[in-house]
């Protein structure tokens, strides 16, 4: 039964939605309109505050069921870009089942969460109505950094009104264990440059005139100290500490030290290592401050004896609940005007809140237990407290005020944002099992 | 009369002799052997160690002359490449005088020089003959970094054998002093690389895993900290200390500040304000470590949320008399291993040593007061206690033991290395006539 809506599902991925090349976006939200009439819902499309349409959905619980409850799925119709196409063994926008597992650009993240979402929706209508309210937010730029998605649900916050959220992705980890995500960190992400002359100079000239690339190094390692501790006053403020619960919930995810440094060849130890602070835990818990990138002067082969005229560097800080962008910024300004680097030039070019549900939220238990109820002792559930990655989960939460769980249908290797990306068929009929059994739970 | 070997000087001039495209070397060795043997010079061409030839040129003190006193010549017959060619005005190999200039590519470096050192023989063997020994050593190599030049030096210390060496270029500044250098700092250039994996990783690991930019800013900035100082154990040993008459050679150097700030856009003060160290001294006495360039991650423009695998940077150091490449190359390894940067891979990929003859050298003062005498009031003869660039003058100090003083026929824009390279003729004609006197003088 699971499966009767392949024929449109495989449309769905048809649909050419990559919102950074403005590709099909009109197409695309029409014909998702005409997915959830089909499944019995209704469709509001919105488009008042720019940007592309933000899809609204509802369905109403039965007579028999809890009206007083409400849950919001969200969901994105964009996707990414499919290039590199050359590393696509089939179209990225024709959808192929090759030994059961289903490639298409956009597949995991998250058309099949989607389709999953409306299957079950289905299900539900065939035998005996939904339990409870659904409703449905879809945007069409979360690819691109969700830049109007705030408006949207801030102005429309009682539109959206839910007791809680199912987050739009979720994948099975590496050991095969079904993942429920309780939050994700947030993020500020800072482009620093300090220009000391108009331009390069014979480096012999070092002798008495100052050099960007220096002044960018010990600006940048007075802000994070060679024990990869963050120094920067205020930078930390406002971070609850963690619960019991919460680093029990990091204690009891997996982690195989060994597979992650091959996976990568890593050539040291990790960070964590010596400290308190387990890996687990870090990736989940702890903010972070990344030098991504840093360019000064002559950084070709052999020889140039220069002194530069400027330096760049590019710094990503994951922010954790408590922190704000904002905050950040302000305290790493502060930070440079008071260690004498007033001159290097700092810009916020990306910014979003982090937002965790507490691992202890009734719903999180929810999604847990019914999850446990469908996948048993094949896939054992783990809790991830907070994914190391970063959406736009905060303003759900500054808005709605409501718990939320991101898990889905994808798996270790589903390339969400690469070539050959896919969903195994199963992972996909087990998540629409998964979707049913926690609508019919959250109208008790 | 002093002009009367200019279509030789052209045709030298015409002679494509680009060491790093290896274009016209032998054309050029038999064009300088020429001129020397028309000069009425003995020729030997060096050429059994590898590399371009090594031309040594022989004249001997007339009988009324000092046949115990021998003045050694150093000089390149090669040129820098002569792109951009687009920035040429005329073209490069084709010599042409425009009001007074002469412009040529590798005119002032260093063509002109050793033009004026044959002219000034050719004047003296009709004015009654040589009072010295006089020597030629022209290498091929120079722009190249003289890889060679040591081995001949050495294997022909005794060929080379004499008293002083006048230096293959010099250049009015732009004060329009006539400059006398008296040394050049050496150099030590590294790479600095570190890798901490095989594959960039998605920026939200590096909650465990290190990041190679980070390494390398703390292992730059534990050697040279925000105060500008070099804090390498074993950096400065062997320095000596300044004589009075050097630091009063250096307070005798004009600086004019503001005209620096304003050549360059300086954005900041010297890193020599508020200390005890004036810019001249710096320049002429102070080692380096300047940051050539640093790379890292993704440089490119917004954001891409990487954990770079790898960084690299390269770090020039000047030298100073004391101090050699191979024990700062120890140093700087000795100092990482020491401080956990074991892993920072560094190679020293340039190599010359520092050479400075004392101010106090009679030769010095002979060759200040023979250019006194013929540039008088109107161009001031400075003393340069040592350039702040390099060049390979300690091979010289080293297997010839001998004080070296530099003179040639530049002024400030000769642009050696540039577009549009060229000479004054009138600076020429003078610095004729310099070596001229020198020469008279030398031989008493």
């Amino acid at each position: 039964m699971a499966h009767k809506r392949m024929a449109e599902f495989e449309d769905y991925l048809r649909m050419e939605s990559v919102s950074t090349e403005n590709r099909q976006i009109p197409e695309t939200v029409a014909y998702v309109k005409g997915l959830i009439e089909r499944t019995g819902g209704e469709v509001q499309v919105l488009d008042d505050l720019g940007g592309n349409p933000v899809i609204y959905g509802y369905f109403k619980a039965s007579p028999q069921g809890n009206s007083e409850r409400t849950l919001l799925f969200y969901n994105h119709y964009d996707v990414q870009p499919s290039d590199p196409l050359e590393e696509w063994r089939t179209e990225p926008f024709e959808p192929t089942v090759v030994d059961g597992v289903l490639y298409a650009r956009g597949v995991s993240d998250n058309k099949a969460n989607f389709m999953a979402r409306l299957n079950a929706l289905s299900l539900l209508n065939e035998s005996g109505g939904l339990s409870c309210n659904v409703k449905f937010l879809l945007e069409g730029e979360e690819e691109i950094g969700s830049p109007n998605l705030g408006k949207y649900i801030e102005k429309y916050a009682d539109l959206f009104k839910a007791d809680a959220c199912i987050w739009e992705a979720g994948s099975k980890d590496k050991y095969e264990n079904y993942v429920v995500s309780a939050g994700m960190k947030g993020i500020a992400y800072f482009d620093l440059e300090v220009d000391t002359a108009n331009i390069d100079i014979h480096s012999s000239m070092a002798a008495i005139i100052d050099n960007p690339a220096w002044r960018l190094i010990h600006a940048l390692e007075s802000m994070k100290n060679s024990k990869n501790e963050i120094v920067v006053d205020g930078f930390y403020d406002g971070i609850p500490p963690l619960s019991d619960k919460d680093k029990a919930a990091a204690a009891a995810q997996p982690f195989d030290a060994k597979q992650v440094a091959e996976q990568y060849g890593l050539t040291g130890k990790f960070i964590t290592e010596g400290t308190a602070v387990s890996p687990t835990e870090a990736l989940a818990f702890y903010p972070t401050m990344t030098v991504c990138g840093f360019s000064s002067g002559y950084t070709g082969p052999g020889i140039k004896t220069v002194l530069p005229r400027s330096a760049k560097a590019k710094l990503d800080c994951r922010l954790v609940p408590g922190q704000s962008p904002e905050n950040v910024h302000e305290s790493l300004r502060r930070h440079l005007d008071a260690h004498g680097y007033e001159d290097v030039r700092l810009t916020m070019i990306a910014a979003e809140g982090a937002q965790r549900t507490s691992v202890e939220d009734p719903f999180i238990e929810m999604v847990v237990q019914t999850a446990q109820a469908v996948y048993g002792d094949k896939n054992p559930v783990v809790v991830s407290p907070s994914m190391a990655g970063t959406g736009p989960s905060e303003l759900f939460e500054k808005y709605l005020k409501l718990p939320i769980a991101g898990v889905g249908a994808g798996w270790a290797h589903s390339g969400a944002h690469a070539p050959n990306e896919n969903v195994r068929l199963n992972d996909y009929y087990e998540n629409i099992a998964h979707m049913v059994h926690l609508m019919e739970v959250f109208g008790r």
